[in-house]
């Protein structure tokens, strides 16, 4: 498998998930972590390990500010520091990874690798999540690496065939849809697909005139290492745009490898129980069985060690799959 | 664990296995196979694998003679061309494996090896099947290499000890049994054991006169790489085989490696629901639990490796393993 | 993960595990192996694997003091010839494993390594078994390495922070706790804590004049590879331990490895099946789930790759660890 990108921003948590007492145990690129706030409310990052054995910090618990392992009791600050040691002095110079951590976008995002690099500006544009209105924001673990993730959400044209059931697009995508890929000044990949003059879905159709037809945009964008975004809307045909049929839709879809095989999903969803049943099923009973059906084919081979037959299609997600390895690159050496 | 021997036909389905629509999905070699027939019924096997982005077509479905892939759209043929893509043409040249398949003897055999040297005449031969009456045809997998199982089937003393319960021979294999092993001139190994002038089992007294003893034989052929055939036979003693007390009995033990340590174990039984638990006994309550405590205890060390005792009837085992030793080295070089 | 030592004694069984009819199956030092005792009770190992195709002779039977394989009816005598076969003489030379045995302190001690070298004297000393009164033998697989739960034992400060309900000592051993850190004549590691004038537990202080209070002594022995005895005694302060507030204890915590990720931990404890009951607590629900946390968090790499933080209470498990690996270069070359 191929190594994590480390320079990067990655989001570790929805902002609500990380309570003020206790913390949150979580895996991260394959390494165990608490997320947890300070009194004052400050969002903080430390491993998961303690120095000494090599256990969980998370067997043991909290006191105060400072967390002290279930094992033998060593304790440690929030800075990472070993600051208690029951029978004596702390030993000197302890130590406890404790990477950049910065609330952003309804979020925590973390930098896992050189510190002087972890520059705030770098976190990708999720905006429209701090304007959205009363939104529910979810995570779930899909068993499989995050690039196929990835490539699945850059590759729209799966819509047609693998979710027809729950927002098919009726074959319009490729009978009236024309791609765009792009790549924007600070390395994001977009991928656009513009559908015009089509039949609406079945559920768009009271919500026209008799007969009327649709325009369309599916536009999705891409950010080292994983942060992606999908932009979707609905408009009368031949308007540009200007007459939408529904409100256009911005969704997160935030990748952050758990492990090498595995991903924490982040995505948003209407602020009721249904909206986020719906989100779930088209991620869970629809994207990732068939994304661990790929996985289980490949049996940990690299992609490109596979072969894979290249269709126009595939712009987006190889261009990706190109920057990522460019990264991987510059940080070997 | 040692390569399959790929110029070789291997019994990959019995025929009422095999739909007239959809298809049998079945992992053969290690690989991914969908069987199917068209729409004039003529079989035929295609990779159970999209050269997209390696996903079973399986989870796709098929349209007529065309196989569609469930993630992207692509569609392929019974000869494996790639025929559609909905975003435009399809690929050229694109393809997945199609191997040589010929129905016979009550399956479907392919060869998966060089197409060129896919001789029909090299099929075992198994016309005794075709010829039988009423008979149960079954597949079942044993989570065992096939190797291991031709070892046991090819070593019929284990019938003393393994099989006292189902069809024990009462000693009288080893008090009056005589062993011969031979290679025919097509390369099958034969391993015999006849028994003259002994006491029958409890079962077959009735048949007899009072105090009548018997003859038996018990005869497997073996076939490059585990296509093997059980020939037994009970008459009265000194008969020459002339008098059967039971009708003589052929069977097929075909296997086909689903994996290096799982196997496809294709047997025939009697029409009725009991003769098919009775067969499934033998192999699934005393073969198979016997073969899997094997594996375990070889934990993945080469046959070789362990340096087993040699005992004088294991003859038959080590001529067929040496056979496919040489069979392995051709194809390698 | 590193070799097991073999020129040394590991306890194998307790006494009363060892049937004098059939056998007890058991895998230490990640081999098979069958524990019996013949006509006149006296006790044999032999290896539990037929040399003939490798299964577990275990799943045979015995007949006398011959052990029958139950796949092609090899006979084994405890002194591990082959002595039956059921088609012709037993092959000459054929041989399992027979390791010396010897009962004493109430098991079964066997030696794995060079027969010449098993010197009955190198038994540790668990004399303080055989005196004990009426005790209960048990043994449970604990599913890690044994090193780490030597680890565990050879530094008994965790017991103020994992054990604190079971038998918590109140911080008394690091507010009122020296301690002592030996290598004997005869190689074993002595760590020992004696406690002056502290508080008692609460379970003690109606054993004690109003306001009393102890001295209190932990020490543990460890012998190379991993038999552990703990003696603990809690006295009135001040009375040079000449007057016991209960009675002195002395255990024997006996690893033995069953794999490199998995040990046989023999331990004793009172009569009652509610002294065997805390017992377990202790070991399967405070201890247990730690050091397999332990276990996971290290992945399988070398303890010293993971480079402990190294803290004064760990010079014990310390020097314990350095004596295996000098074993164990030893054992190399």
């Amino acid at each position: 498998m191929a190594e994590f990108i480390r320079d990067a921003w990655y989001l570790a948590a929805w902002s609500d998930e990380v309570p003020r007492e206790g913390w949150l145990a979580r895996r991260l690129l394959d390494r165990p972590w608490l997320l947890l706030r300070d009194s004052e409310g400050v969002a903080a990052m430390v491993e998961d390990r303690c120095p000494h054995r090599f256990v969980p910090l998370s067997r043991g618990q909290r006191e105060g500010d400072t967390i002290i392992c279930g094992y033998h009791g060593l304790g440690f600050d929030f800075s990472g520091a070993c600051v208690r040691n029951a029978f004596g002095s702390p030993p000197p110079g302890a130590q406890i990874a404790a990477p950049p951590v910065i609330e952003r976008h309804g979020g925590l995002w973390f930098w896992p690798g050189v510190r002087d690099k972890a520059d705030p500006a770098l976190i990708p544009d999720f905006d429209f999540i701090d304007r959205a209105g009363p939104v529910g924001r979810s995570v779930y673990v899909m068993s499989v690496n995050y690039e196929l993730i990835a490539d699945n959400l850059l590759d729209l044209s799966h819509a047609e065939f693998l979710h027809t059931q729950s927002f098919g697009t009726n074959g319009s995508l490729f009978s009236h849809g024309m791609q765009t890929v792009e790549t924007a000044e600070d390395g994001a990949v977009w991928n656009k697909w513009d559908i015009r003059d089509a039949v609406p879905p079945g559920w768009a159709v009271p919500m026209l005139p008799e007969g009327g037809r649709i325009d369309q945009y599916l536009h999705i964008r891409w950010h080292a290492p994983s942060a992606l975004a999908l932009f979707i809307g609905i408009s009368r045909a031949g308007t540009e745009g200007h007459e939408m049929v529904i409100p256009p839709m911005a969704n997160p879809h935030i990748l952050t490898p758990e492990t090498e095989t595995s991903t924490h999903y982040f995505f948003t969803h209407g602020p009721t129980a249904e909206d986020e049943a719906m989100a779930r099923r088209v991620f869970l009973e629809e994207d990732e069985p068939m994304i661990a059906a790929q996985a289980a084919a490949m049996r940990g081979t690299d992609f490109w060690e596979e072969r894979p037959l290249i269709l126009p299609s595939d712009r987006a997600a190889i261009l990706a799959r190109r920057r990522l390895m460019q990264l991987r690159k510059a940080e070997a050496g």
